[in-house]
């Protein structure tokens, strides 16, 4: 990421706040920060905070201890280190000064939200979200190229489970185990690593646990990690010996409701249609109450962010939008089944970017 | 932590709302939610949010696809999980209602904070910290036991790192291990492991990187994970053969700083004045520019939480209350020391819960 024109994107951030009628944006934690400037920051206490007026020359307000590390990297901001003893809030209150109104990063924490709101009761204060998915929800071709290898290293992880030995691991190890092959493949950190064994897939989220694998057990293993700033997230499905019938038969009603939605996907088509794809093969399969959860979501330097593959969201799909298709059934008390790829909208249709086998990988 | 009453714990939540004359007490992110409810939220676009009114029912509002592994944590709150589809700030809404005022969790995300405040305008908001602050501030012996127990962990990680050989490692092997090691002590997660070699040590949030440890590199290593929910926070100097002169002389200032700030600690003192008892020490020695940073700050389940040890923090010590002590010296191009132990304020002084050497520790 060392050849990114922050240049430009500056240029579109103070295009945006143009067309949406405001006049400064402020963003802190969450991904529009290092997308604007390259610094990513952490979440903690003490402020950091990049403001960016449509005129004037655009300010990141950093704590003086995080300073040198963050001279290293910004481009066209100006760095503004405040001191221990200093109230970081009056800084960027001075750089408002008298705006009208003011587009605020959604991931901010309230508590800055509302002392920004209480030093300036004339200003108003919107959802800065409009812009940032103006910025950020299609993906030029070099971070496509970043999530395509993020894809790849997961691959590689997928391709590494396939082979391994479960039985008598408990999910806490296996996800301890993924944890390390995500990062191990080259990523920078490893994110998630959601490890649902037996009747524990039923749970899309569960947290790994002491339960032991046994022969028998499907496994839903759902990982994540960033390479070079760009997030992954996968899911593949394992058998720990013969499956089934019906644990066959969920596994492909998934496998084809995820592949309906691949199918649906081309510019022009809206979100909710893609969602709508998957839900009908579920539902026609007498499993539409067990699919809890939407279809997907936008992927880039967030994990989670715009497009919402999700029933409501009207949006259309334009090439260069990267998200997941994920559909899942998950039967309480028996077992749950989750298949995801991170797709690209292309010119005409989708590109995955994970590539690892979708069928039912029997393991030991 | 099975054993935690969590109806105490909401009893008190409901004086504080009553003593700040506030009717509603909303937390999402952060570790108000898991003080109260057991149950920490991810941070993610979902959004989980607990309503505590004064009277009536607490609410527990989850995604739907958490659901299933929140119901078997909570105690004294309802759950209600929200579907996909369902639009969750209007749950929230409606249990706020007609009141006046509500308390909201710092970390909470300013999107919601905006969309509460759109949808309710005749309610005030008001930052929850100081409600926060009054349940969490001064543990209970259960949760110093749980802390003291994470420091012996990282007593123990320190200890393996003396006996560890540096040279020719990057910062970034280093801090991989690092992390393995806290995890491997018995945390459920390695939370950050800063390290900074030679010039890098100067920055004190230095990220790891690839430069490589040599002979006559001091290294700062700067770790924590959390243990049963509580966290852990330590930062000890490691010395790659013999050390210079300049090097002994700013580490024993350190030293000397940081025992006074220690020996400062006692019930009714301010936590200014413990902040100051370290930078008189480096002051006098002539490094006062070079400590950029507060003394120190209060830890619990937030690795950052009050109190605050820093000047102009004029809250009174008591005993209970549980603070990191790690004044440091940062050389711009030369190198940065810093030492860090958690401390509990006991009845009559400061009870370390790290006690591994603070000496200088000469590595290969």
């Amino acid at each position: 990421m060392t050849d990114v024109d922050y240049g430009a994107r500056l240029d579109r951030a103070r295009k945006e706040l143009e067309r949406l009628d405001a006049d400064v944006l402020v963003v802190s934690l969450g991904s529009d920060l290092p997308y604007l400037t390259g610094y990513r920051a952490m979440p903690l206490e003490r402020l950091t905070m990049a403001v960016v007026p449509r005129e004037g020359e655009p300010l990141l307000i950093v704590p003086e201890l995080e300073a040198p590390r963050v001279r290293v990297r910004s481009g066209v901001f100006a760095i503004r280190a405040w001191a221990e003893t200093e109230d970081p809030i009056e800084i960027v209150v001075s750089r408002i000064g008298t705006s009208r109104m003011v587009l605020i990063g959604d991931q901010t924490w309230a508590v800055f939200l509302l002392r920004l709101q209480e030093k300036l009761p004339d200003t108003r204060f919107r959802s800065a979200r409009e812009l940032s998915a103006a910025l950020r929800v299609v993906k030029d071709p070099a971070e496509i190229d970043l999530l395509r290898r993020a894809g790849v290293i997961a691959d590689g992880v997928a391709a590494r489970l396939a082979t391994h030995r479960f039985t008598g691991e408990t999910e806490l190890q296996v996800s301890q185990m993924v944890g390390e092959m995500v990062k191990a493949g080259g990523n920078e950190s490893a994110d998630f690593a959601i490890v649902g064994s037996g009747p524990n897939g039923a749970s899309p989220h569960h947290d790994p646990g002491d339960r032991r694998i046994d022969s028998g057990d499907p496994i839903v293993i759902d990982f994540g990690g960033r390479y070079h700033g760009y997030s992954s997230d996968t899911t593949r499905m394992f058998h720990v010996g013969k499956p089934s019938r019906r644990y066959l038969e969920v596994h492909a009603v998934v496998l084809d409701a995820q592949q309906a939605a691949v199918d649906a996907v081309r510019p022009g088509v809206s979100a909710e249609s893609v969602d709508a794809a998957a839900r009908r093969v579920i539902s026609e399969a007498g499993y539409g109450d067990y699919f809890v959860h939407r279809t997907g979501h936008g992927i880039g330097m967030d994990t989670h962010e715009d497009p919402y593959i999700v029933a409501g969201n009207t949006q259309l799909l334009e090439p260069g939008m990267v998200f997941s298709i994920e559909p899942g059934i998950y039967l309480p008390g028996e077992f749950g089944v989750r298949i995801e790829d991170i797709v690209v909208c292309t010119g005409d249709g989708a590109e995955r970017l994970n590539n690892s086998p979708r069928e039912v990988v029997i393991v030991d």
